[in-house]
């Protein structure tokens, strides 16, 4: 079926396909609409697409996607270099960044702990963590992990290190969302957040 | 907000949101993706986008999106030239080529008569029609552009056109999709469809 499509567009449509999310019908639609109506679009998205394959590579010093040697994050002089979060993936450099005013830099390890993996301490970049640590240059980790087993091992094993060099670290807070309905959260996180209750004063939240 | 990202993912992130229905979100999404997991797919997905960009156009004969001089329907001996279906876009084809076995050959008009708009029947190419319409080289004419204002001008025009050659016109039908249940349906398409009430036979659906 759909052998109407002339070989050019049948594979636009299959290569849309290898997009996230993107079925055969909004491959359809995608390439129609492009064809149809933005050729100016299909051209710049093609030129985006083929520089960023080419160009786009890891930041030299946290690891997150991007074309520079230095990120824009590491080669910043407003960024505090002592202040280490550690994160899994770009993304989550990305949505921290949206939502915090946090003023240091960031090690994106792009991926978890996974022995049966074979992902260890290496494959994540944490043998080079240790040479910071051992360089005194870090003064507080702030593990942003997932909240999964193997996140949590991975925070685990990275505190264990910080405990060697007497190096702070820190946790981002796991609970209940702002602004969700208790009933609507999840078993998990109501029970974590409940045994991880704090001590409600005026002052903080 | 979101200078995290690199110049390069940054424009390969506004380029993916021009595609139809991909927002800030989405777009960050298959970006990401693309350079973390699929560069294959990234290279692959750009060379698709400007062949079709630079060599898609419109089939000599029925106008659907093709890189070809004829399309695949144009160009089959099969496909008989006499039985014409005429639709307002590509994807009108595709969606009938799917669902049903017509042998005809179709005409992609490109949108529908709008005189306020400045779209007239030449703009259509309609002009093309009259001539093989006067050349005797159709024996029927099936209507399905869109059940719209616009649309039923369209096939009205087209029908009025056919009848000066006294060739057999006829539109496809309107009424309660197959397998919708009664209260599902519009007000619009039931009074279509009770107004439109044929006789009930044994032999016919």
């Amino acid at each position: 079926m759909g052998s109407a499509f002339s070989p050019g567009l049948t594979e636009l449509i299959d290569s849309l396909r290898r997009l996230p999310g993107v079925g055969a019908r909004t491959a359809q639609r995608m390439a129609l609409h492009l064809m149809q109506r933005d050729r100016d679009g299909a051209r710049r998205l093609a030129a985006a697409l083929s520089n960023a394959a080419d160009r786009v590579g890891e930041c030299r010093d946290c690891g997150i996607l991007t074309e520079q040697q230095l990120c824009s994050i590491c080669s910043s002089p407003k960024r505090d270099r002592s202040l280490l979060c550690i994160v899994e993936s770009s993304a989550d450099v990305i949505a921290l960044e949206q939502a915090t005013d946090f003023s240091g830099v960031y090690l994106v390890l792009g991926g978890q702990l996974s022995p049966l993996d074979g992902i260890g301490p290496e494959e994540l970049g944490l043998d080079r963590l240790e040479q910071r640590l051992a360089a005194g240059q870090i003064s507080e980790i702030i593990l942003a992990t997932s909240p999964t087993v193997e996140g949590e091992a991975t925070a685990h094993y990275v505190r264990e290190m910080a405990c060697e060099y007497a190096v702070r670290t820190t946790r981002i807070a796991h609970g209940v969302p702002m602004g969700g309905a208790l009933e609507q959260v999840d078993q998990g996180t109501l029970s974590h957040a409940f045994l991880g209750r704090q001590e409600y004063g005026g002052s903080s939240q």
